[in-house]
């Protein structure tokens, strides 16, 4: 089957369109015929050999696919690798159903960005209704699903950070009350003043380094702060637990690999809550733009200039 | 009126029975004749001028009352000073009536050390049915309650930790699944022990040092600890935000003064659910003897010895 993959790590370079076996399921898996497979910016992790956990070669990427199993199902699948193919192999336990109205590119950006947003505000700090929300990355694949989430459950101001206007009048449009810049000089003061002189409840970022040193500055006694990535590439400075005390607050970490082996099939119950909210019409997915398999390598240097604005996609069949 | 004043910062020779004035009501102010008072580790800080906020002289110590106020309620208040009196001013915004059935030791209790445990298990970690719980310094004020707590909200496996076999007992007499000895060498080692093999999903912790640094690296993916306070008197080593992220896990700092300042009365509804958990018979409290004014020399040396055992108060009229 046709395929891109990885026999040495590096750059955009390395992804090589190919012939690969076909996948050799293990017990219980699913073969999925892939429909489409997301492309997100920890792929560009993995081919480098960058990310969290080590990758070994050869690879074939992609982490989420879209598409029907060999026994009529439509699903949308986590994998750990495999999905820039044909065909992919997917673990039945993170394999979710997907209702006929949802579209593959919403279904994809529900497994990854819909249920990081939906855990951060429901596990990680547990907004509650009428609280201040700050999105950083709001424009981004976790910002638009969370400033959209955090509407829909009734958070008051909702102050989403991103580094255009263009992408601030994005976040604007799917409910921000106010965009500020993401380059602010003292992102503590931008935040208060954004929440009209308050410090705020709850705080998601994935960006790291002085943002999130400057976001805890920022939160008001009994705050939290949802901490998911750090795209900048920079750590954010230690935390002294006592200050934590002084101030009433809380600092949550949040992989969502994790979130998969929680009891009570949380990730199920987020996908299916999801879906809901996609057909209620209040969250709709910003789509991104779709490559086939001989444009992967434009893909990754698209998503790595930083320049693209919601879900990319591949589709393997053209 | 008959009173314990300080005139100057020390240990428990400072404090003086004398006659004081009456209490100057502000705007709106209750008075309260004050039936007793509580008696708190945190009151041999102010004595000593070692808290986490300054002491102005002359004080009369005491920060909760419960008694009858001039029109005839019965409250239990918490105040800034005053309490080891005959009488004592209450800001009625956190002073709540007392059910009848409810004695004065158990609803002292209550809106210091019942509400800190209510706010770690509910607002700061979230506990939800089934999950495991550690409760450091299980036979304390809040250890007591934050292990009965646990288990009538459905708590999986609930260790508790203590320094000596008495106290240890009694954890168990109050539900705990199981009392490890605090001063364990390797408290992450132990936690896991006790949770047969496996990490936990929410830790109460309010003795810092190298018991904050080991209880964390006990949590589960997705756990959470609650840190109240340093009764070591040494800081937790500072965490690295990166740490919480790849571990998924949560650091919730708890400063009781901040709750009051909540929306939506969440302490007046802490309040009234422990006083109904207390009726239902699902919550007692440990009255750990009462003292005259005379006697408040004696009971600051009892508490700051540590070996006491259950809530101590103050009888202002013996």
């Amino acid at each position: 089957m046709r395929a891109i993959q990885i026999t040495e790590f590096g750059g955009p370079e390395v992804l090589t369109l190919t012939d690969v076996p076909e996948p050799v399921l293990k017990d219980g898996e699913l073969l999925v015929n892939v429909s489409r497979a997301g492309i997100n910016y920890a792929d560009t992790h993995q081919a480098e050999n960058s990310y969290l956990s080590a990758t070994t070669l050869p690879i074939v990427p992609g982490g989420e696919v879209v598409g029907t199993t060999t026994d009529g199902r439509r699903v949308v699948s986590l994998i750990a690798s495999g999905g820039y193919a044909e065909r992919a192999a997917a673990n039945p336990f993170t394999s979710y159903d997907v209702p006929p109205s949802i579209d593959d590119v919403t279904a994809l950006a529900m497994i990854v960005q819909g249920t990081t947003a939906w855990l951060l505000l429901r596990r990680s700090t547990h907004m509650a209704a009428g609280e201040s929300v700050v999105v950083h990355a709001g424009a981004g694949g976790v910002g638009t699903i969370a400033i959209q989430l955090a509407k829909a459950w009734g958070a008051g101001r909702v102050i989403a950070t991103a580094s255009s206007p263009e992408k601030r009048a994005l976040t604007l449009e799917l409910g921000a009350d106010v965009a500020i810049d993401s380059r602010a000089e003292d992102m503590t003061a931008a935040i208060i003043e954004a929440n009209n002189g308050k410090r705020v409840d709850v705080i998601l970022d994935m960006t790291g380094g002085r943002v999130t040193d400057e976001s805890v500055a920022a939160l008001a006694p009994f705050g939290r702060l949802g901490f998911f990535g750090q795209a900048s590439r920079e750590a954010p400075k230690p935390i002294a637990p006592t200050n934590l005390l002084v101030h009433s607050t809380t600092i949550a970490g949040m992989w969502l690999p994790h979130a998969f082996r929680l009891p009570g099939n949380v990730v199920g119950q987020a996908m299916s809550e999801l879906f809901d909210l996609v057909i209620g019409g209040q969250v709709r997915v910003i789509a991104g733009g779709e490559y086939g398999l001989a444009d992967a390598r434009q893909a990754h240097e698209d998503i790595r200039s930083r320049g693209t604005t919601g879900k990319l996609v591949l589709n393997p069949n053209v």
